[in-house]
């Protein structure tokens, strides 16, 4: 019988010529991808152990983000930590405050990851890298512990979802809206301990980032992690990153490959989606109510990219967020910060009365840099609206694409990013 | 007897014709600002009174600064109840975030606070604005209440110190190195309760920015606020801000004012200084000692204006952030933020290795964005380096001018700037 993408990346990292889902494998790990909130904690249990060393120094990426710069005396703590340790052991890849970004972005541009690779994380959006071709996956700080020791880490063979979408997505609707309408169909649980493999002439004509922003999410249906196979874009953007084809293992999922379930998605039937409280799943078309915003948010590892950035701005410039409304934006990384200042995307936020941070997660896990207090409302480019995720347990979040939320924060309330494809008055002709 | 230009305010303000230094009077305050931290405290105080009103809201301005955009659920709440009042008392001045910043800087850059004006606030640094040839003063929550009630405050009538600068600054110092070297001089208690009154032709010769930097400074030496003359420099300030003389009250001491200290400066013999742990006026000359720096934080309302960015870039062109240092700049104002990407000095900021955040009072005191943990040492353009104000108490606050964070960020220790008054190699055919 055949075999997915993943079920090959997973047997070659096994000693396996064939897996079947359900079969319990000892995995290496390429890469092991660390960050200072849940790095610490397996770093603790090793020491306690006597057992503090590091499998390879040149495989771990070290990437303080969730709490830096720090917004407390214990966060600064948490960020010591794993620099003193990236110090003792050499860690070779440490991507410091104002090097790097949020972790999973950062990972994606340097082009060490690859296809047919794997990698492990103490954080649950490590499928993000699933765009490239590659098993990537989010795991507790014990087996995160273990990866950094031994550089392996225990799996049962995950079965895999096919997602197939095809059309062409109309003016307006993106990639997240297309992620989302998914997990609204398959349920938040849809596709529990499954791999999400997307495919389908949608995703072939799909730009890195947008792929990144539907692997992403995978975590948000219940899943292992999403992947996409290899094709021109994928060779493209890591020949863009000094990595040649033929330095890496493409795997293609075979014609007999067996899948649990296959989910057909129209995606010239997506609309501009918004996930209500409190579950990614529970989504509506945008603009369906009219639910009033106190906050906007764009940013997080799902939606921070550059194009995100400029979908934004198409929106915002000449216009202003409205009244009443914070509107905060978070380019991912230092180096899409630093993209955005040169295509003078920051002047049009600040003009519109946006805030713009340093890279971090801060806002989209309830951190700092915009915490939610009571009964406030956010539209929010992240991926999950759970109770209490963004701050106060009274808040409500609403999910969407960073051209939802740009929409939302102009009019003050939930909108349709559709009313804004054409330009403010007295834009074009700077353009 | 002659009178001083605050004893001249203040005599104005209390219905007097004539002031002495000892004397309480009731002063009419013109302006009230407020911010999120303190101005709750003193609203529920008049809630509890039953004494909820204010006393002119076209002459109240509202700032939220210090923690937002919130750090925690608590900072929301915060912003929330100035957030309310502002809507409830129809409060004019509204700068929300992403439309403001530092609340002192904002203020100084309205055109609303003029010369021959009273401003309180409950905030120690609102002394910034006496540059603008008024008297400006921090109060605690109590009087801050009573200021919103009832438009007056009780004050003491203060002595004056006479601080007469002058000679030219040498290429490298700033009027930040002015102000610290006055402290080391005079000391941190030198001018408790006094006005600092800045004279001279250095002063003359020195824009707004700077003389905002030296009464900014002034509660550190003990003083009740600090204060410059008006002149064209400052006339012409205004008139950009759409203020022209004639709308505003401009007060000169008399020849025979009285002082009760005068303190002779010679400019040309300050060098760029350094205050060392942990009191401001513990000033030695920078570079004196090799000392190691973990942060280099540039920004507050004493340091983060237009020309203390582009001190910072001309030096971090072409340079790195020493391996192992976190830089953090913070632009002050939403304004400001903005010049500095319209100038290119954000990318030089991203590709030093520096993060850029939003507008805050956030890392000056220990609140968010850039907490110290134990034991680090941070070189700071802010006003203040008291045992735990920027984080954990074991931590080493040095105080200097932006050119001085910047010349200790390249090097990885605390360094002259006069070091870095060339262009890097290469970089100066680009400017």
């Amino acid at each position: 019988m055949g075999m997915t993408i993943a079920e090959k990346i997973l047997a070659a990292h096994s000693g396996h010529d064939h897996v079947v889902p359900g079969q319990l494998i000892e995995c290496a790990t390429d890469w092991v991808l660390c960050h200072e909130i849940t790095t610490p904690a397996a770093l603790r249990m090793l020491e306690e152990r006597g057992m503090d060393k590091v499998f390879d120094p040149s495989r771990i990426v070290a990437v303080p983000d969730h709490s830096v710069p720090a917004m407390n005396i214990k966060a600064a703590k948490m960020y010591q930590k794993l620099k003193s340790w990236v110090q003792e052991k050499g860690v070779k890849h440490f991507f410091d405050v104002g090097r790097g970004g949020i972790a999973h972005v950062v990972l994606e541009n340097t082009g060490l990851v690859n296809p047919g690779q794997t990698l492990v994380s103490g954080d649950s959006h490590t499928c993000n890298a699933g765009a490239l071709g590659m098993f990537a996956t989010g795991v507790g700080s014990t087996d995160l512990a273990g990866a950094i020791y031994a550089g392996k880490v225990w799996f049962k063979i995950p079965e895999t979802m096919l997602i197939r979408v095809t059309g062409e997505m109309q003016p307006g609707v993106t990639p997240k809206d297309i992620v989302l309408e998914v997990i609204k169909r398959i349920g938040a649980d849809g596709a529990n301990y499954m791999v999400m493999e997307w495919v389908g002439d949608t995703i072939d004509r799909m730009d890195m980032e947008g792929r990144f922003t539907l692997t992403n999410m995978a975590i948000e249906a219940g899943g292992k992690t999403g992947i996409v196979g290899v094709d021109d874009t994928t060779r493209q953007y890591l020949r863009d990153r000094g990595v040649e084809p033929g330095s890496y293992t493409e795997y293609a999922s075979d014609p007999d490959a067996k899948y649990k379930v296959v989910v057909e998605i129209d995606a010239a039937a997506v609309e501009p989606t918004v996930a209500y409280p409190h579950i990614p799943s529970n989504g509506r078309v945008a603009g369906s109510d009219r639910i009033a915003v106190t906050h906007a948010y764009v940013g997080s590892c799902t939606n921070g990219r550059i194009g995100d950035l400029r979908d934004v701005a198409r929106i915002l410039k000449g216009r202003k967020v409205a009244d009443g409304v914070q509107m905060i934006v978070v380019p991912a990384t230092q180096a899409i910060w630093k993209q955005a200042a040169q295509e003078g995307l920051m002047e049009i936020f600040v003009d519109a009365g946006a805030s713009v941070s340093y890279p971090s997660c801060g806002a989209c896990l309830g951190m700092h840099s915009g915490v939610l207090g009571p009964d406030d409302v956010c539209i929010s480019s992240s991926n999950r609206n759970f109770v209490g995720r963004m701050g106060d347990p009274s808040a409500q979040i609403y999910l969407a694409s960073p051209a939802t939320v740009a929409a939302s924060a102009v009019a003050g309330f939930i909108s349709d990013p559709r009313e804004y494809n054409a330009p403010a008055p007295g834009t074009e002709a700077a353009d």
